[in-house]
């Protein structure tokens, strides 16, 4: 089973950036988005206090700048024309040094260089001078080039995003079957999560190389009254009955995300919660019905909001409709009031208008959608009824 | 148990900060950094596309600015004097809009402000402007201001670092035990992971409420040949006898984390691999004689690339001796040659010099320690010696 993206395809990746910058007159740019220089070159590494980059020069040349000991990893992944290594940081000489060398060598000073960010940035102890500050050159800021670039997913990217969906779908179904009153969130989650990348890891094979995270689904803390905060992190709860759970399955397959959310309930439900699972359910169908291309991502969360308003909800509603989702958990373009972008077939989408009523609970689910040439296909396939979501 | 850092703590932490910047004649800040704002307000939370700042105001009045589905989390966990909520992002108004609003009212305008970035960043699709260009100030750097107030740890830090090397110890136990020729490294990690977890939660008992994640050990990897990729990924390998694991150990206590890391071998250890080994070991023992206060951290670097260099290992040595740690998992100051910061009595590091041989395997303990008033204190505690390291 082949589950990644090949060489050309990755190469024609870099041959679409390439003209991209040629189109605006950019001559050449330097990336230090951990995502984009996987997109760019399937190179996937830990990002930690030493910088990293991805460049191409004014021949469209594609280089990787990597500290010494990234040198053999991302000579083995990576698809560039040429490595640059640099010591350590902060060194006896700070990368930017030697980065400076390479980027003069490669004829970068006095061109219109492009970069998303203005020099490497990394929370874990890094300090160092802006790209700016070390050559000479007109700088062009290109961020979110790449990102846009990832808005449209290949056939291929769809696939691992299917793939995706079933790891997660399986973790999900281990959740629900493992959820019991008097058990406590981190107990159950653990397990589900184990086994579902067990079953993940065996069913792949040993060809297939995870990235670090494989098959979870958890409860992040949402389990009864502490549901209501749509981001609580653990809490470790004990699930008791009538507790409403806010669940997340997923999987990363070579990198690619999806997002399952259902709302379950501990053995009986009241017919308060009954009452916002039926709003909340009907708010999804909603939002799923308007997905098609041509509209714009504004034009699904309006008709979600104005549900809400009709519904004499609002204020329990406090987030947009749904992001789109691929190398991150979380990307642009939104289903939110403000993002007007145009769908288009290709684009991949959650869906997952919440509602939060303090004192109760939460009321989420969560599916991952691909827009398609004539509305929508939906990916994950958990069912969504409330009968058959209570544990 | 108490396992969390004190209300008290922490509004002694922003007087300090408060003070700091008076002392350079700033009158107001802003950070956007997570970590800083955790450490500052005890708001743990997930970063996502939508801005989060704290800011402390000419009075010395703490504020936070929260998306609103983060309004009623935020407001049960952070000590600040002030909330301030938006609705969405990119929303309507773009967040960066209230913000500007609110910084004016808080009396920010013409001000001396220090802040760690120009303006909010992600990588889950977020756009918006610099703060620089919302508001009408002096805008100075304060980047890494708290990451050094973070360098020397209190005595409840101190007490939570242990106790996430308890059970990073426990995981890593449970790491060797399932270790076994033919298995999986995913398999192996994730049932120690799983075990150590329940463990963990049971034993602290369900007032302990972990963020996020919890106790974990793995191979990231490092299997074979493939640990001498010193940050391969995940690669789902099978352990084969006489292979060498590199292994990590660690479990996040209140967000304080610990590292802990062994090389170990499958029932068997070639010449060749003994005498790595014992390299990898003397140069740790080297680097644990040279921590003491008052001495810089590069010192301790130093020793030890003596050490390679005069073992004539130099080439198989791609990184520098350790780096802190505490709430991020690398911290500055680094056991680099170029970083010259004073060693002070209630540093935490991680020593971890490593030799990497292509076609052979990677060879690395890591141990966390504590700088003491008269030199260091191990925190992990387990086995270093070869024979205690054979699975």
């Amino acid at each position: 089973m082949k589950l990644s993206i090949s060489v050309e395809e990755t190469l024609e990746r870099q041959q679409r950036f390439f003209s991209k910058l040629q189109d605006k007159q950019i001559n050449c740019a330097v990336l230090f988005s951990s995502t984009d220089i996987f997109y760019l070159t399937r190179f996937h590494f830990i990002p930690t206090e030493r910088p990293t980059a991805f460049f191409i020069d004014p021949q469209g040349k594609t280089h990787l700048f990597v500290p010494a000991l990234e040198k053999d990893y991302a000579a083995e992944l990576a698809c560039v024309d040429e490595f640059h290594i640099y010591p350590e940081f902060p060194g006896l000489r700070h990368p930017m040094e030697f980065f400076k060398d390479i980027l003069i060598d490669a004829g970068f000073e006095d061109k219109n260089v492009g970069f998303d960010f203005d020099g490497y940035g990394s929370p874990y102890g890094y300090r160092g001078p802006r790209l700016s500050e070390v050559i000479n050159a007109e700088f062009i800021s290109i961020y979110a080039w790449v990102e846009e670039m990832r808005f449209i997913k290949s056939s291929t990217e769809i696939e691992l995003i299917k793939e995706s969906c079933r790891w997660g779908n399986l973790a999900h179904r281990y959740l629900q079957k493992y959820s019991k009153e008097g058990l406590s969130e981190v107990e159950v989650s653990s397990k589900a999560s184990h086994d579902a990348t067990l079953a993940m890891v065996d069913a792949l094979g040993s060809d297939y190389k995870p990235h670090g995270k494989t098959a979870f689904a958890g409860f992040r803390g949402q389990i009864g009254k502490l549901s209501a905060y749509p981001h609580v992190v653990t809490q470790n709860a004990t699930m008791k009955r009538g507790d409403n759970l806010v669940t997340w399955g997923a999987a990363d397959v070579w990198g690619y995300q999806s997002e399952l959310e259902r709302t379950m309930f501990v053995k009986e439900v009241s017919p308060e919660q009954e009452k916002y699972f039926n709003l909340m359910y009907e708010a999804q169908e909603i939002a799923f019905k308007n997905i098609k291309p041509g509209a714009t991502t504004s034009s699904v969360d309006e008709e979600v909001q104005r549900f809400v308003d009709d519904s004499g909800i609002r204020r329990y509603v406090p987030h947009h409709t749904g992001h789109a989702i691929g190398l991150m958990m979380h990307e642009a373009p939104f289903f939110d009031l403000g993002d007007h972008t145009i769908m288009e077939p290709g684009m991949v989408f959650t869906v997952e208008p919440g509602i939060f009523v303090q004192g109760l609970g939460g009321f989420r689910h969560s599916d991952t959608v691909l827009v398609t040439e004539d509305g929508m296909e939906m990916l994950t396939y958990y069912p969504r009824d409330l009968n058959s979501l209570i544990c």
